[in-house]
């Protein structure tokens, strides 16, 4: 009881300095810190699907291939000289074959994807990716398109000898418009790039990520990217108002409208927008960006249930209303792998669950005691047991660090078989349970944290070292039961090489076989981004 | 001077009763005025394309046809009584053939285009719904697919003798996730039943529009509708999660996810938001809903110039922020109209332009403050030269109405010709005023009203009577000022019947081409919904 006593004491101070508020800063609080798509390369999960690969590809009697294992090389042609040296006449410098510089590119951020390209293609212009595709096309060269690099569910990264076609040098910002808010760039940008840009001129881009310093703002599109502002601006879906496209056969598809709003004809850019390049290369975007926010608050709550969490995003829905920017939440078994791997300490007592709530607005009185009735009113209704408010950019960061490096933390625990499912929301938490009892003694750590407020859970399971019989314990129960709820096996990792045979625990076939009939419409040799998205028995 | 004075006394008299403000009503403002899509039908505008139709298909003689006249009818079989038994046999009692009850089904709301099928068939369920293009296709029966009929592009009614699939009887709302705020639906259901059923529940539906109560949301959906609410809460493509689509030879395409996040292959869905009804017949939704606000202003304030009034724009921005609900402009010569017309009173002295801003929160002392804030700077900067200002419903709906009955003050005018513009919002007055100066005497009326938080401008030319000389100096004048701002010649209206024709303004062929491969791969025999949104020149 003296405890509880001394918790409500603490989030009353808390309050007390948040009415009459402190002027905040007037910047959005940059997030340097690892999120979810970080860790540090672990030598236990090295070259998982590289292995896997080489066996499929040079042997016939190793053990059987789990669905995420890549299917054969498919019958594209081999780089001849006469290849490369069209692609060094048109790309003077610029077609890089050095197998130490290719090495990065061939392998993705996580390190368990593990291609063999010979040929790194680095255009600067929507006519030289055009000549590329064009001649690639007609060559029946196999392309893997890449941006940043940091997806992670292997789709950035060539499976065999794809030719690598970075975005990397595509990084011109090609307009802004201070009164509409749309910005234009070349695919190549990078997030954090286009953010200082656009903060400089009074606003913020529509959706932010841990991976912001390396992820291009093509690959965001073509991966449908979600992240932490998706709850408050949406989806790329409609944020991105037009986009430049070259298709496999290097035609141009320019539909980089800049407008708001353009009922003429279909809506084709939209087809793009998470295809993970294999219906064609983005070379650039406009998309529409909202004003940066005079104030942001962030508090860190703590719960005794998954019921009362869920009511209390209930409440800060209806008493944050438009100011609310992030709902996210992580488990008591987080917290322990942050504190034990990281060091970080809990700023609140110990709870089951913990809350970071986000608002952002453009008056920090008001949103000030928007916060301060929200806390008030969950604290007195019991549904919050302790808490803590930022108002400052340190604290604000600090906060926000126990959500973004639980990630960070999941890599020391062990190796890790990382989940990304969207549920209806009061059933994400269920999942974590169930699995937890289902897997009993296997498991090392089985961890739930994520965006409450989009109804995407991640799933972390840890052992010591990689475990084919726990594998064999979490799949296919894992996407068995998400589809039972009618979720979403990938909620924003996308299918890319790893995950495109589960797509049907989500999709129905019939919506299956249409996109292999759109992928056939748009690539019908099948070069671009081979082996990824869409399952091996596709027709 | 003095009338400046009294002017600014005016607005500060409103400021005064805005801070401290007495309690706003809990409900969001119903507009049940006529707006955009809504004008009586004018003897004058009748039939236009229904004359052009049936001269196309009987003669060969009679003047060149323009551009939005329909082509011959292509050669789709006819209906015989063996027909008609089938669809009697899977639809008791709802296969109508009596021509009195098919005669508002042939006609637009417009009352501009007139078809002439003689079966009307009332399915109740998606499979019903299937059976039907099952067999039409079987049959190479043309189908229009019909929702609320409330079109302005001549899309919802047949052009010839197309076979009428009316949604109507489809008008079951499914579910409701008071936790998500997610609603799932027939497609037949009447927009503004849904809003009445979300706001009991405390939620709204994240469109509006004029038509709300005869408009279905399937034909919100397959329009790609934009409304009142857009600036707000973004366009269908964000707001949209799941479909459930016919396909033309009766596939079911279950896409009726309710989820936030899904990057499990192609975003099929995406395809049909705006397709006109030409690539399957939408027979579910679901969407995500807005929390209600509980406090909503609306001001009207007059502008000297389009320059000022962009500042105000801005200024609102900054400073309303989030709370900024909506957007809206018209000009004097609109004011005039309403005045002549309508008897409607300008609530504030004359002037050049007219601005309606409406305010949507969860806080109405904030929200108060804010726009007291804001006025106060607008009347000091001198951005604005008078003003007033509504926090009762009764108010709230007079100011509104002087933005929603241009239309129909217009339709009193005489013969209106009318475009949905979207260009970059700087350059959304310049066409009014240049088309002003290019008709010079001939047209009646040129005026202009719009969305300018969406860039979307409403510009209408009147004549006393329909005049093909006057409709030869606007179009392709407005086509061709269009392009030549990137903009849009169908904002939000779409492209129907009447605008296929003019894609090529907004669209480069390569994209047209695709659209049609799309097409062609959807709906082989080009049943679904002939002569609309693609152009008759597409291969």
């Amino acid at each position: 009881m003296a405890g509880i006593f001394q918790r409500s004491l603490r989030l009353q101070r808390a309050l007390r300095h948040l009415v009459p508020q402190s002027p905040l800063s007037s910047t959005v609080t940059a997030r340097h810190s690892p999120l979810d798509l970080h860790c540090p390369f672990l030598p236990s999960t090295s070259w998982q699907f590289g292995i896997c690969c080489r066996k499929l590809h040079t042997g016939k009697d190793g053990p059987k291939p789990s669905p995420a294992a890549a299917p054969d090389r498919l019958p594209f042609s081999r780089i001849t000289q006469e290849d490369l040296a069209f692609f060094r006449k048109i790309l003077p410098g610029r077609a890089v074959t050095d197998p130490d510089l290719l090495e990065s590119s061939n392998v993705d951020w996580l390190k368990t994807v593990k291609g063999s390209s010979e040929l790194l293609l680095r255009p600067q212009t929507t006519e030289e990716v055009s000549q590329i595709l064009k001649y690639c096309n007609s060559r029946n060269l196999a392309v893997n398109p890449q941006g940043g690099n940091t997806g992670l569910v292997g789709g950035s990264v060539p499976v065999y000898d794809e030719i690598i076609l970075s975005t990397g040098l595509m990084n011109n910002i090609l307009t802004f418009d201070s009164i509409s808010g749309i910005l234009t760039c070349q695919a190549g940008c990078v997030l954090e790039t286009l953010s200082l840009h656009l903060e400089e001129r009074d606003y913020i881009m529509p959706l932010d990520l841990g991976a912001k310093g390396s992820c291009h703002i093509g690959g965001n599109v073509a991966t449908n990217a979600g992240g932490l502002r998706l709850l408050r601006y949406g989806s790329l879906h409609g944020t991105v108002l037009g986009l430049e496209v070259v298709l496999a056969d290097g035609r141009v598809l320019d539909c980089l409208a800049t407008l708001r709003k353009d009922n003429t004809g279909y809506d084709l850019k939209q087809l793009f927008i998470g295809s993970e390049g294999t219906l064609g290369v983005i070379t650039a975007v406009s998309i529409l960006c909202p004003k940066k926010p005079k104030s942001v608050n962030v508090v860190f709550l703590g719960c005794e249930t998954f019921e009362q969490l869920l009511k209390t995003f209930q409440l800060s829905r209806g008493m944050l209303g438009e100011i609310l920017s992030a709902f996210e939440f992580l488990d008591s078994e987080c917290m322990r792998l942050l504190n034990t791997h990281l060091k970080l300490h809990n700023p609140i007592s110990d709870c089951p669950f913990y809350v970071v709530i986000e608002t952002s607005g453009s008056d920090s009185t008001h949103d000030g005691e928007k916060l301060h009735n929200f806390l008030e009113e969950a604290m007195t209704s019991l549904l919050v047991t302790d808490g803590t408010v930022a108002t400052e950019d340190s604290k604000i960061r600090a906060l926000w660090s126990m959500r973004e490096r639980v990630t960070e933390a999941l890599t020391h625990d062990g190796f890790t078989y990382k989940y990304d499912i969207s549920l209806p929301v009061e059933r994400i938490y269920q999942l974590v349970t169930d699995m937890r009892e289902h897997l009993g003694d296997r498991a090392k750590s089985v961890v739930g944290y994520g965006h409450v407020g989009d109804g995407n859970l991640h799933l972390n399971v840890t052992s010591a070292a990689k475990d084919p019989a726990l594998l064999a314990a979490i799949e296919p129960f894992v996407y068995e039961w998400t589809a039972g709820c009618n979720g979403s096996i990938s909620a924003e990792h996308g299918l890319g090489l790893k995950k495109r045979n589960y797509i049907y625990y989500s999709k129905p076939s019939s919506a299956v076989s249409l996109m292999g009939n759109i992928k056939a419409m748009l690539d019908p040799k099948g070069i671009l981004n081979p082996y990824k998205t869409l399952p091996d028995d596709l027709k």
